[in-house]
């Protein structure tokens, strides 16, 4: 009966603040979030661990590219504070749309920056492709946001900057990418003092098992096959060639203070282990879980709680098999150069990166051959005088130093038509 | 030149109390020792661990069943306090090896615990086998030593009593068995509100992918020759049976407070993943190294510090292939009835273990065949009346009367030559 009865007077004055308390009792509980990069694969992905954790997660930024329409529908249904778009050609065609009580906060470097330094935000899932997450990140980190991180090129340009700052500022730093949220997992609570070597499982991409000579006609299509994860084209590409795998390496010095002779890759073709570390008295531990992208990212946007599974467990009897392999340095030269760029340190992996950019960019637009991408970045490494990178424009100076270079030797090595 | 000067000088008055002061800090950063069972596979394993950390352990205690020249030779060579034999007969021949230092503590159950209850251990290693062990191990838990636990019995027998006389007690017990092992390190600092499931791994022993026909010509030696770990021959039995398992079942429920449907088997031929956990939200960690008890032992000796490796690490690459599957819980039914146990509690896991000890013993002789294992267990399961055991007496009365039906229901059973 009393049930009933305040269910009927629910809308009265005593009841509608009574319910404004329990909405801000529940706010606070909530984590509020902000996600650069939201219309590409990992964003999409973060929006439905969203979704499955409405209660326990709220939207205050969201950050794109220039894909308008997926944005302003994404607006619509999580009604975010503040957004953003790479251009200005883009936020038009997103104003357009509609009204909406959403803050445009402008385009390119700045938008990212407005939308990860957001006052209502606590955590910043930096899942923008490229290098232009940059400022972002570490405007996030001045702000005392936590970051959950999604981009490899922070790191492997401006680790030393960003770590730094994040150390500086007390602020953690969650690694979304599969390897390093494995890692991040397997480390748990555990002195660095215990830690022998981080050991990062590889798929071995789509050429696995095929020898350097096999991998000259080999297209963009059959690169973009990648066997376990579905990704964007320069992810891919970059898991094709290990150079992702490289980048990872990179990432994870920077992520787990560990040297580059400390990290060891293993090829995994299932995928099914994540990454593992080996601990002094020989001990390995690993973390396993099904290829899903939104695990990962749920555990960033959690910690230091986890919350129940949005998928099913992973079946290991029915996995059935897991294969382990050393990697083919020789097939796969970028794998090489990328622990050849983070043993020099100072600005080679900015070199690294950016020669890598270009090269794949080339490689999708079927003017370069796919064993020329590591071609490309090699020439522009031995072409480079290493240098110290101190501030974000030391970063970008060598960046643009590097993809005028890349471009060149890419021009060197183009396919005749 | 001084510390020339200093060396010759070494052997005044002043430098030998120097020397002293030096010894007694040393052994305040030892951690002193008691093996019960060490002339067994895991007591030379510990002893062996011992060795290689002959700066970090002392032994203090050590008790043995007959082997009177064995526990001789580990006297002579790791001189501890207190040692203690099976039978009066074995301390007699033990006796006759010539003079020692060492205080002989009595024979049987009493000397055991008179060994594992010496003021000057800080750590028991309960490696003794079957249900002798039992009122050590409580003794040790009474005197605050810290419990290294290699002996599935204590707790399958007595689970209820020995966790909670270790929780009033605030003493630790570290599993040495690798599987539990392996989820002890899993669960490392973690809250247990975060734990779903474990998952325990199997060899499948030899006898893997045999149907249940094809069993029951099986010959005792075939069922010793265990696929990945060398151990004593009623463990090795209890592997090619999956009793092993079971037990192993019942014994994570006492150590980890998990339910026996949290609590899943998968068949591992390589026995290098050797257990695993999963968090609530399906993230999955797990523990692999080689296959040698010297790392379990040396995890439980260190804990929670950890040591240099004795073993050269684990290569992935070169192990190559780790397979999964779902254990056939018709051709080996003992699994089956362990869970069976461990679901009506009380009594019933008790009945399993002496039942199962006489069964295999019965095989070992040449009496019964291999499919009679879980037959004579069923029998004597079936038989039981369940009820409360909640002292040792209660335990060692339960166990007498399994013993003996379980004799006559082998009887019923045996082989007609």
């Amino acid at each position: 009966m009393s049930s009933v009865s305040s269910a009927v007077e629910s809308f009265s004055v005593v009841e509608s603040f009574r319910m404004e308390s329990f909405r801000v009792e529940r706010c606070r509980r909530m984590k509020r979030i902000s996600i650069l990069g939201s219309t590409g694969s990992i964003g999409q992905s973060a929006l439905a661990v969203v979704d499955a954790h409405a209660d326990r997660l709220q939207v205050v930024g969201l950050a794109a590219g220039e894909n308008a329409e997926l944005l302003g529908a994404q607006i619509a249904r999580y009604r975010p504070r503040v957004a953003a778009m790479a251009s200005g050609a883009a936020l038009d065609r997103l104003k357009h749309q509609g009204p909406s009580d959403v803050t445009f906060a402008g385009t390119g470097r700045d938008g990212l920056v407005a939308v990860a330094s957001h006052p209502d935000a606590d955590l910043v899932l930096c899942a923008s492709s490229g290098t232009d997450g940059l400022e972002a990140v570490l405007a996030a980190i001045e702000h005392g946001k936590t970051v959950a991180l999604a981009n490899k090129e922070v790191l492997v340009m401006a680790g030393g900057i960003v770590s730094e700052a994040a150390r500086r500022r007390g602020v953690a730093i969650l690694p979304v990418d599969s390897e390093h949220n494995a890692i991040h997992q397997c480390l748990h609570a555990r002195r660095t003092s215990e830690l022998k070597r981080l050991i990062l499982t590889a798929s071995g991409g789509p050429f696995r098992g095929r020898s350097s000579s096999e991998l000259i006609q080999v297209s963009p299509d059959e690169a973009l096959k990648h066997p376990t994860w579905r990704m964007g084209r320069k992810i891919t590409i970059d898991s094709a060639t290990l150079m992702n795998k490289g980048l990872e390496v990179i990432e994870a010095h920077w992520l787990f203070g560990v040297r580059a002779d400390q990290i060891d890759v293993v090829i995994h073709p299932q995928s099914v282990v994540h990454s593992m570390i080996e601990l002094v008295d020989g001990s390995i531990i690993a973390q396993l879980g099904v290829t899903d992208m939104r695990l990962p990212i749920q555990y960033a946007f959690s910690y230091p709680d986890r919350w129940p599974a949005l998928l099913p467990s992973l079946d290991l009897a029915r996995a059935g098999t897991l294969e382990f392999g050393a990697p083919d340095t020789d097939a796969f030269p970028c794998l090489r150069l990328a622990y050849r760029a983070l043993e020099a340190e100072r600005s080679l992996p900015v070199v690294l990166n950016a020669a890598n950019e270009v090269a794949v960019a080339r490689f999708l637009e079927g003017r370069i051959g796919f064993t020329s991408i590591p071609l490309v970045i090699e020439r522009t490494m031995d072409a480079h005088r290493a240098a110290h990178v101190a501030t974000l424009a030391e970063v970008r100076s060598v960046n643009q130093w590097a993809h005028e270079h890349a471009s060149e030797a890419a021009r060197g090595v183009e396919l005749k038509v």
